[in-house]
This record gives structure tokens, C-alpha cells and sequence, in this order.
């Protein structure tokens, strides 16, 4: 029944997955504003230097598509050696399974029954398709509905990070879970999921590091708990861009959910300012452009990018290589840039690279990535194609 | 050029504009969360209580399209006797000109050729197009733009109530322009827009209404001067759901711009608790739906909206008449509701109706509303076909 209106949606939806090539290359000039640009071959170059990273110090990737919501960077993921992708929410799986990825954790558990049989679903489309469990009546109520589906169901306990958004408290409750999971005819434990993303923006390298390692440590604690009581413990999943490093070097830990390295942001330029780590690894790669479109009054000048181009929920945009501009908000469509000591003169007309506050929540506000490759031109339109899938 | 690339998304766009009709009422408790809810009664009479007291008010409504993006709420609006709508950008004027609708006023001025020339093919389409102006040689281009497409464009003069985000200063720098305006060969000069956005929210009520008429009484001078330099002020535009009742009541104002009144949210809540009035005439009538998920607390449930279902640029989402519950952000996919005294027991599975924090910015990161009838069943989903066109 809830099944049947998100199949509903899903079946109206049937959302543009291949590139836009546009006839001709087009210059920045040519682009309507605000949009959101893709520096691709500084893309590629995060890609490579994650998948490089990982694969030297033996751990694998599992991206997480939440944060781009691309089908076709996903694939690219994919092609340099990642095991897998993650997703968030039901939704955005089922948009990355239509474009033919096989292989999705997804990283949220769910607890109705309309949502496990799309999981059902989904999985029984031949993809390797796995999801968390937190919740030991929830692992029953999927436990029957693999079974009404004729599947097998591979799922990882999530554990809670002492973080207090999802996951079981590790130690015994975990283990009481795995047994539950392991005591389901229709269900496969295949490990487990710790992400700590309160750690990701920890500013100071070093504090950052002791933290991953202590609460990886936790973790792993548990693992050996549930191997000792003889479950095999396949996977051991989790960390992200701001502690990829560090977690790739702890044994015991088979791969890492990084998502904004493909992008980074200004959280993470907060983050890199500490210690230089970030930023030595990745380079920004994602910008809104705009366009200054009204100057009310001197020393400042209004853009054509608010709250509905930007994320909201931490700090503001940053012009891109340019000094003495501060943006601050100024409602759903506008920002003001404020013009400090050594900003450049700005004519209306003209158009500002940002960067973007929080890569994921600002590229969930647009529908498609312009994307801008070595010669400074557009070749490609990307559709966004997850944006919205939040169910 | 850019008009190309604008035409090109344009045309693989075409997005649904007609609601999609379920085969049989479902109830809530099939919808996947998390939704985008409207209680399409308590809509209703919010539209007919507007259209009622500025008809009573000898005032007109031009409803901001940019707060429900949905053309099917811009034709009830306009069926309610609206004398046209809003739109903040081009691109959103565009879906609401292919949803049929004729008279747009789009309230943000615009700086480059190529977005001129969108608005001036839509105004050739026999269309009521009208655009705002607020700087000299902007005019010029646009005179030019609007000559080349062999059209006459109607434009209004946009004023800066000391706000400082768009609009030229009243008194003499307005009717500088104005008299630009009116020596352009292929413009129009129609009248005004004052929207003092900075006013909305003013809790105290009786100080709001007295900086409204201050506002008010400034652009009503600029408009004075400008009718005796010779120039006919048709129009008089501005105000909005914080303001529509005293602005309505000042001679000289044609017509009102609000948005917000048709859904309300928490931050018009904020002004309402001051002193009623808002929520005397408006009922909130947009929610989002949430399903508790995980508790890996006690005292506390997570839900499965965060960033990426909830504007995040002011106050909380608040649980729709439960008592006891308080809404934490925890991320882009979920919110902590933390279990103050009277909260009611919350199971997983359960879903919870929550006051969106700022209605605009809300709807926009929603393809679909679930539009729930008189019967507490869900009927239709109306697209958000204006959703994302910020461009």
C-alpha cells in the first residue's frame, strides 16, 4: 500500500540519469545563475587521490551518494575501485539502482513496513543490496518481509557511535542484536556499521585522530565480542572525509564512507585551515556561480543567491579566489557581499564563483551540475539525479 | 546564448504541472516519509479569508508564487480573484507562464542580456509580463533587449525601503530612473514595488503596523513626486502575510504581495504569539510528515527529516499538536525529537506531523505535495513544478 504510492512516484518520476552534452562548449558567461559548477578535472583528482589512499593502505571505499546524488558520479566511484556505495534513505537507493549500480548500503535503518518492502523489492532485482538494523522487533518485521519476498537479505548492525542519532549501543546490547539477526531465516548478517559524524569537523588534526581511534577502538571491541560468539563479522564500516585517513590505518576497519571528498566545502576548509590535512588531499571542486544583480547601497553589492542556492545549516558561502568579499544571507533568492579592504570592483553583471558552506545539503537544492572542464568551458549538463529522494 | 542554455534545461525539463490523482484515497499512514503534507481545507480558507478582507479592503492580491512554486495553487489563487502573481526569478516565471498563467510580475531585478532576453520571449508570448527595475544602464539594455523582440515590457520601479538588499532610493534617485524608464522607446513604465521584507517578522504588532505605514508613507511621497513630473503610477505594489492588513488599509497601495498566508509556518507562529492577529486570520496548512526511526536514548526518538526536508535558515520545526516534544536538527536526513513532561509515548513507526520552520525554503526541497482532505486521506500529489528554479 505505501509501497504502491512510492511506486507511483518513482514510476512518474523516471528522472533524466545520462549527461547533457551541450552541442557546442559553452563559457561561464552563457550560464544562467545561480548554478551549480563542477570543476571535473579537479573532481577526478579527489576521486583518484581517495581511491589511491585507500587502496595503498589496503582499506576499501564505499562513497556515499548522499552527499552528491549522482548517478554518474557514482559510477565513476565505482570504475576507480570502490566496493560499493552507501545511501541514506530508500529513495535515493532506488534512484541509483535505476541507473544500474549494484552494490548500495543503505546507511539509515527504516522502521515501517511500506519501506522494508522496497528494500524487498530492490534486493530481489538481483542487486547487492544491504541495509543497517538498529532495533530488534524492526529486525523481526524485515526478517518476515524478506521471507514474503522470497530473499535473502544481507544486513549490518549500526552501531551508535555515543552519538545519539542511530545505532545500538555497542557491547552486549550489539551482540543480543547480532543473535537476534543471526536467528532469521531470511536475513544475512554481514557486519557492521559504526559513522561518527561528530568527529568529521573536529578542527584540530591531532584531537580529531585520538577521537577516531578511540571510539574505532569501541567498535572494534564489539566486532571481537560478536566473532568470539561465532558470527562472522564480513564488514566493518564507516568514517568519512574528515577522518579517512586515520581509519584507513586502523586494522579491523574494511572500509570508509567518505562523501564530500569528491567536492569539499567551507565546513571542511575549517576543518583543512587547522592542519592543512583536508586541503593537502582535495581541492574544492564544486562552486554556486552568481550574479550581482543590484547595488542598493556602497560598499556592498546584492547577488541573485539566497537560501534556496545555498545550505543554511552552518557556515556561509565563500567567494573563490577573490579577497575582501563577505557574503551574508539576505533572504530565500539574494545574498549580500559585503565589499571589504581589497575586494575587487564588482559591476553589476558580473559572476562570483562560491564556495559552497555544506557540499551535500547545498547540492540537494539543485536540479542539475554544470560541469566545467579543463578548458574553462561547459561541455556537460549532470542531472542531479537523487536530489529530493529524502524517502 | 545563454538564453540557448536556459532553452535547452527548459526543454528537458518539462516538468508535470497537473495534480496526479491517486486510483483510491490512501491514509497517512501509506505516504513515505519523509512528505510534504498540505491539509487542502485549512488552504482553502486561508485563500478565501485573504481574497475576503482585500476585497473588503478595496485592495488587490498578487500572490508571491515564490513561496508554494505550484501552479496549481497559482490558478485557485487567481480563480479567488487575484489580480496576478508574483515570481522572485525568471526561470520560475517561465514554469508558471507554461502552466497557463498570464500576468507575472517578477519582484527581482535582473543584470545580464542573456536572463533580458528570457524575460522578454516571455512577454512576447502574449503574456502580462512585468519586471522590475532599479538601476539606469540596466534599463537601457533592457530597452534594447525588449526592441529587438519587437515588444513593448511593462516595468515597475523597484524601491529600497532601507533595506538594502534590492531597489533604488526614494524620492529623487527613484524619479531619476523613472523619467529613464519613460524615455525608453520599447518599456513601459507601470508604477512601483516596495516590499519591506525586513518588516514581517516584527513581533510586536502594533510596532510592525507603525513601521509598515512609516515604510508606506515614503514610498507614497516618491510616488507623488513621480506623478507630478507627469508620469501615470498604476501600480503601487508590496507588503506581505506580516503586513497585509495595515498595508491593505493605506490609500495609494494597489496591491498586496503575500505569500506565506496560504501555508503559514513557525516563524509567522513567532509574530502570531505576539498578538494573535496572524494566526487569528491564517491556520498552518502545510506540515511535514516524519517517522520515528531509531532511539538510541531514552528521552529522545530520531526521525527520518533533517537538512534535506526542513529549511534551515531560522527557527525549528514544531511537532503539530503533541505537547512535550522538541525538534533537534541531527544532520541532513534526521532530527532528534527530545521527550519533555507530557510527551506522548512514541513507538517506532510512528509519524509525526511537523510545522515546517520557514514555509518557502521548505517547499522547495519537496518534489511533491501530498495534498490530505476534509477525510484525512490523501487524494492527490500536486507537483512542485517551479521547484528548484531559482535560475
Amino acid at each position: 500500500m505505501g509501497a504502491g504510492l512510492a511506486d507511483m512516484l518513482l514510476a512518474r518520476e523516471r528522472r533524466r540519469i545520462e549527461p547533457l552534452r551541450l552541442p557546442e562548449p559553452l563559457p561561464l558567461a552563457a550560464v544562467p545563475t545561480p548554478a551549480l559548477l563542477v570543476d571535473r578535472p579537479a573532481m577526478e583528482r579527489n576521486l583518484r587521490r581517495m581511491a589511491e589512499h585507500l587502496q595503498q593502505a589496503g582499506c576499501g571505499l564505499r562513497p556515499h551518494a548522499k552527499m552528491h546524488k549522482t548517478p554518474l558520479i557514482a559510477r565513476r566511484q565505482l570504475e576507480l575501485g570502490a566496493v560499493g556505495i552507501c545511501c541514506a534513505k530508500v529513495s535515493e537507493a532506488e534512484m541509483m539502482r535505476a541507473a544500474g549500480i549494484e552494490q548500495i548500503l543503505i546507511t539509515s535503518p527504516v522502521a515501517s513496513i511500506d519501506k522494508m518492502a522496497r528494500v524487498a523489492a530492490l534486493a530481489a532485482d538481483s542487486a547487492e543490496i544491504r541495509i543497517v538494523v538498529d532495533d530488534a522487533e524492526r529486525v523481526r518485521m524485515l526478517d518476515e518481509v524478506a521471507g514474503a519476498a522470497g530473499i535473502r537479505l544481507g544486513v549490518l548492525v549500526d552501531l551508535d557511535p555515543r552519538m545519539g542519532r542511530t545505532g545500538i549501543a555497542t557491547g552486549e546490547p550489539a551482540l543480543e542484536l547480532v543473535r537476534v539477526v543471526a536467528g532469521c531465516s531470511h536475513l544475512e548478517f554481514c557486519g557492521l556499521q559504526q559513522y561518527a559524524g561528530h568527529l568529521m569537523h573536529i578542527e584540530d588534526a591531532a584531537e580529531r585522530a585520538r577521537r577516531a581511534r578511540e571510539t574505532a577502538a569501541v567498535g572494534l571491541e564489539t566486532r571481537a565480542l560478536i566473532e568470539a560468539d561465532g558470527h562472522e563479522v564480513a564488514l566493518f564500516t564507516g568514517g568519512g572525509t574528515g577522518t579517512f585517513d586515520v581509519d584507513a590505518s586502523i586494522t579491523g576497519i574494511t572500509d570508509i564512507q567518505a562523501g564530500s571528498y569528491v567536492f569539499m566545502d567551507e565546513e571542511y576548509a575549517a576543518v583543512g585551515q587547522g592542519n592543512r590535512s583536508r586541503f593537502d588531499y582535495f581541492e574544492v571542486a564544486l562552486f554556486v556561480l552568481v550574479t550581482a544583480i543590484s547595488q542598493p547601497r556602497t560598499g556592498a553589492v546584492t547577488v541573485d543567491g539566497g537560501y534556496k542556492s545555498f545550505a543554511s545549516d552552518s557556515v556561509a558561502p565563500v567567494a573563490h579566489d577573490l579577497p575582501g568579499l563577505r557574503y551574508h544571507f539576505a533572504g530565500d533568492e539574494h545574498g549580500v557581499l559585503q565589499l571589504l579592504d581589497g575586494a575587487p570592483d564588482i559591476q553589476l553583471g558580473d559572476r562570483i564563483r562560491m564556495v559552497t558552506p555544506h557540499c551535500d545539503p547545498t547540492i540537494n537544492l539543485h536540479d542539475w551540475m554544470v560541469v566545467v572542464e579543463e578548458d574553462g568551458l561547459v561541455h556537460e549538463l549532470w542531472p542531479v539525479t537523487a536530489r529530493g529522494c529524502s524517502w
